[in-house]
């Protein structure tokens, strides 16, 4: 594979808003001189050094087809990841899926405590929405509005918060192949697909001219998650930074459970290449766009 | 204090907001036919039927002052109303208060569990900023933009969510008034001034002409938080719906514990009456704004 990424440059634009987006936390995060620090400690814990800032990356890329300026992107990608940290920060507390491990680090509520996690959580929540408000991010408020209204509907009950509702009954009901890449398509395909509408945002790209966009996030979204299930057994939990195959002990209908390995792996392959069909619009400037959908079947390996 | 309350109509005033914010909730939280019913019917339990309404109802009637149409102001009404719906959950949890009854219910962590409760605390979070972001709110992006950033503002670290940690930390340290004060500015105080200034941006007051409006938002926030710790107090618990005394029993610096109760009780109506004042210029059009004021010490009793 390396040579896919290195002739797009994946991994140099890895690298590249892996330190952008910590710079941005750092400047959003400083830690005031007062009975708050040690949230906005948590916050940093949680939000500076570490992940893979798909979901950045995707915005950004995205926008760059429409020769966005990479700072008003920028801004808008921490907004994505802010509110990507807060579900990781929830997801780990001991009431939802209890782990201790995130990213290789302890998860907030070991290395804090589990009221600070969820006041950490719930602070980069609005955070996220605090930067996309800001005049700062866009000065177009139509566009801070629309922005606003695609992440809202991501994080909620019609998203990501809806599909993780789902995931807690799937340890006590048996989801068909239907019901689990519904709960996929809104546990993590929200916010993927809020990432890239929101680089079609900032491009100005009406609603009726997303559909490629549209189509090529939600495979990658699916097949993120397929490579996910697949990882969750095979994987190695050094190299994921956290605990693995805990889907299979809790008894859960996984698509690797519903399809089997192989098919799960062609299921997945495919979608890549389905994906990478609903960019041939675009020329040389999706390459990027193009290798982050191969990437999601590599990546931790 | 019958006489003056019903001298503005402001126990009809309660009644109707009540009534208009459940129908609100109600419609905005269908159950859908999915295994994300729990989540939403977590979300209700907690939203409907119950609560002062204090906040739609100061932004109602700041609104009501610039004549703003009442369906609008009713809409944003219910996002600030789900953001503090969703604080009050969170508030709840074991981790945090850890208390068993709110508004005279079992608190959604003990009628449903806890990581419901997490999820519905969420997406009422994320509910609060996708009702403001939706053009049915507002036609003008800048209006929704603003009541975005105003919102966002007052939930997080800079506000409710801080004012929280802060409020975890007093358990170990020892706060003076200014502290304390700074505490409850944040906690409580944020949201309050948020649904006054809701109110303005709606009416498009330029920000430069709110000072009145903030200084009476702000004086009669700090005076329902005197009033809460006499309540804390001196309040009945059956009245109240919740269970009471446990900043006390907490070893918790309150207004009370450093100011005695008669100086929190002097202290409190002279910032209702300075909250009042602030209101010189507006006519008897701004009498349920005052008559609110005077309720904030009354309330519950």
């Amino acid at each position: 594979m390396e040579t896919v990424f290195s002739a797009v440059g994946l991994e140099s634009a890895m690298k590249q808003i892996a330190d952008e987006i910590d710079a941005e936390f750092d400047l959003l995060l400083s830690i005031p001189d007062d009975p708050r620090a040690r949230l906005y400690q948590a916050m940093r814990h949680a939000a500076i050094g570490g992940g893979k800032r798909l979901r950045p990356l995707l915005l950004i890329a995205t926008a760059k087809l429409f020769h966005v300026d990479r700072d008003i992107a920028l801004r808008a990608g921490a907004a994505v990841e802010a509110l990507h940290v807060y579900s990781l920060i929830h997801d780990d507390l001991p009431c939802m899926d209890d782990d201790a491990m995130r990213r290789g680090k302890p998860t907030v509520h070991k290395a804090f405590d589990e009221a600070t996690a969820v006041l950490a959580g719930d602070s980069l929540h609005a955070l996220a929405f605090e930067i996309l408000a800001d005049t700062k991010t866009h000065g177009d408020p139509f566009v801070r509005s629309e922005l606003i209204a695609c992440l809202a509907m991501a994080s909620g009950s019609d998203g990501m918060a809806g599909g993780q509702m789902m995931d807690l009954e799937a340890e006590k009901m048996t989801f068909d192949l239907p019901t689990v890449t519904r709960l996929q398509a809104l546990k993590t395909g929200a916010l993927i697909s809020a990432s890239v509408e929101m680089g079609a945002i900032l491009g100005r790209i009406p609603p009726d001219s997303r559909a490629p966009l549209r189509g090529y996030a939600r495979d990658i979204g699916l097949a993120f998650q397929i490579a996910d299930d697949i990882m969750d057994v095979e994987g190695d939990e050094q190299l994921a930074g956290k605990a693995l195959n805990k889907d299979a002990r809790a008894g859960k209908a996984t698509f690797l459970s519903l399809m089997g390995l192989e098919r799960a792996r062609e299921q997945a392959a495919m979608l890549v290449e389905q994906a990478i069909g609903y960019l041939s619009a675009y020329g040389k400037e999706a390459d990027l766009l193009r290798a982050l959908a191969r990437y999601v079947l590599e990546r931790d390996r």
